[in-house]
């Protein structure tokens, strides 16, 4: 399937979902179909670099928010937070017990296979985030552009 | 692309996954894309109208739902009530601090560029909501024809 | 519609998001469309079969996880806990005062009408549970399997 693509809206910003999603990309890129990932909203936070938090130019809402909102994939909440019980430490264990990858670890996979990775501008602007702050590769654009490319894709999900 | 056509299914009634609905709503619009947009389940308390409520003709259940659901964009929740500390509140701070428009002026956009709007019939039937109480554009349709307008569609989202 | 192709990925284990993807599956299976429905994570809660546990063959993990988890699809939760004040029980009463059909009933139709169950390997894996415990039509896919029924597909949801 080298001659299609896919594209994924990563709205969300929860641990289970953002693993979702980069297990389809990943596998997506293992069969030669080219991937683009736009990441809004919630999305946003898999993207940032843990490492390159910056306060500076922040009005104090941006400031709160960057400070309190998770660091990076691995600082993810469950999509149910107490799902039947079952926290973000028993899915990891396991996870672990199974020896699946981490979030990281896919996520890393998806960078090293070519994903494209995109972060919505408007996004970006309300939480403040500067591009500095997130994985180097990303690319920004608006909802035209996340448009043109998901309208000529095979298969779009909203994730 | 003004040959392309777009198919939402609004099932949720979070402001957030509302706002991101009708941004790429209105995006679409902008780039000659058709635009339908199904409402069901939650995501049809986006549709109500805050002044047009009636009890009449309800049942027990029907009344009490009425009262307490969300009437309107601008009641509606956030998908993650207190996402990292995030409440809707410093949500609408950040949004307002970077002159970005509201969950109601983009709902405004949608209805003015010609957006579709689509109410499901059985969500109707199950919350007791009459088409007089919800924005008067609203065409109700079931399943099938739902199904009808996504099938032909050239791009479908959940949300 | 009976050339088309429609491909859900049942990722929530919620109610509510479970009847709408139901909904739309025996839907289009009416219209003649083939439908194959992809259930990962929390998705595959609705295909255990509530008769028939087993802690066998499990580590501490699984077992703690196959006891707390909801067995079959009526235990399932709304994805809204408390959306505006309605629980499950109050949805319930006002489908049943509409005559409308159940969980159960749906999923029940899905499986009459010969739409496709299929279940994801790596979260069986991780989540425990054996095939036994499933309903019995399911087939066990991989990553790479789903992408190659769903880039075919005429839509694609995830739910």
């Amino acid at each position: 399937m080298s001659d299609k693509h896919l594209n994924l809206l990563m709205f969300s910003g929860d641990y289970d979902k953002a693993l979702a999603a980069l297990i389809i990309a990943n596998g997506a890129r293992d069969m030669g179909t080219s991937v683009t990932m736009f990441f809004a909203f919630w999305g946003l936070l898999l993207l940032r670099d843990p490492t390159k938090m910056s306060l500076e130019d922040k009005t104090a809402w941006e400031k709160m928010f960057s400070t309190m909102a998770p660091r990076g994939p691995e600082q993810l909440p469950l999509s149910k937070m107490n799902f039947s019980g079952i926290g973000k430490n028993m899915l990891l264990e396991m996870m672990d017990n199974n020896k699946a990858p981490s979030l990281s670890d896919f996520l890393r996979g998806a960078r090293k296979k070519g994903v494209k990775f995109c972060a919505c501008k408007l996004s970006l602007e309300i939480m403040g985030f500067k591009t500095e702050e997130l994985i180097p590769e990303v690319e920004v654009m608006d909802v035209h552009k996340y448009l043109a490319d998901a309208m000529q894709a095979n298969m779009q999900l909203f994730i």
